[in-house]
């Protein structure tokens, strides 16, 4: 089985994704939400990449949610807080997602076969999909603004130390290098993400509570699965 | 003093480089072989791309140097280890050299105002040089057949190492994960060159006494230059 990961969604080219199994990684936040939302039993999620294409949707029975530069979109229901993705906002409800990076990854990802949605929150049942599945993966950070991403690549290494605790694995160097900057600052690993430019951002429009959030490990048992333009949880 | 760091050749793009200052890495071997020959009192290396280039000078008063696939090349004078850069092998001579990622990564630094050459072995001194000249810099690793090395991302951890130690700057993520990563582990940096691919490749045709002497640090005090198609010892 072997592992490449792609730095930023412009790394990657759509010739390295055809047929292959994609796991995308936007941490801070949208593939948090995504997964929140997926565990608390919204019916799909639709990653668009424009607000207008979002706002197409708005007389339908549907919530629109995302951001930009960090911030609630005017005229959407919810933000890109994770927070507000809980079961009483979300359950049996379509949502149309549109942020900064991670659906533009997302979206990017569609070249791939099989496309999973990846956050700290449910990495090692990610992991066990993905071990179980078999195939290859490359691992796509969404990075931010189009730039490598601290946060994002500490959640790469979290989800390839899931995948090496089930099966030995053939990685490239980048990978390799994720998968030991986790493992060596685990215990510590909130402290290692506050180096991240984007946290601090984050911090400085006072996002703190999502950050944490965010960076809880392995407290949802889901994989989301995106495929024929929507997010459902996994088996569809 | 602002300071930016590639993963690899492929992630540069021109528009990027214009008027800027760059440092070029390729720690195993090329730019260790031009820092050492440098400081052995070459007349200057002139790096092309392709093995016909260097052929074209071969009745000329030079030394031809280099590798295909870490190998010397067929009617070369030198291979690209640098233990054959030696005083007496070097001095006053004019150097072509051409290898398979290196040179590549130098040529395309030409879009930049001032190129310089990397390596553990002038670290120290190329920090010095840098902070002293005061400009923003762009640091390039040379990577492996087009991916990301982890040797030369340690190398370029230890170069922006002894950059902050003597200034405070302003790092992107990529360049903050490569100064963490070298600064964590610098007491046993040679145990972590061993997950490098690159690495693993160079053993397995019996190069560890070239690598051995890739990773000392800071045991030349020189600047290597790359100005007009040739690179010299700093000052020109």
């Amino acid at each position: 089985m072997k592992i490449k990961l792609f730095p930023t969604l412009n790394s990657v080219e759509e010739e390295d994704l055809k047929g292959t199994t994609a796991v995308v990684i936007d941490v801070l936040r949208a593939t948090s939400v995504i997964t929140t939302a997926v565990y608390n039993g919204c019916l799909d999620v639709v990653p668009v990449l424009e607000i207008e294409d979002a706002l197409t949707y708005k007389n339908e029975e549907v919530l629109l949610g995302g951001e930009r530069r960090g911030f609630k979109i005017e005229g959407f229901d919810l933000s890109n807080s994770p927070l507000e993705y809980n079961r009483q906002n979300v359950e049996g409800k379509r949502i149309v997602f549109t942020t900064s990076n991670g659906t533009r990854a997302i979206i990017k990802a569609k070249y791939c076969d099989t496309i999973l949605i990846g956050s700290m929150l449910n990495a090692k049942y990610l992991a066990d999909f993905v071990v179980k599945n078999g195939s290859d993966i490359n691992i796509i950070c969404s990075g931010t603004d189009g730039n490598f991403s601290i946060d994002d690549f500490l959640c790469a290494g979290k989800i390839i130390y899931e995948i090496n605790k089930l099966k030995e694995t053939d990685m490239t160097d980048f990978a390799t290098l994720a998968y030991l900057t986790y493992m060596n600052n685990r215990e510590n690993i909130f402290e290692y993400l506050k180096y991240a430019s984007h946290y601090k951002y984050m911090m400085s429009i006072g996002l703190e509570e999502d950050i944490k959030y965010c960076f809880k490990e392995d407290i949802l048992d889901v994989v989301p699965y995106f495929k024929d333009g929507s997010i459902k949880k996994y088996p569809l």
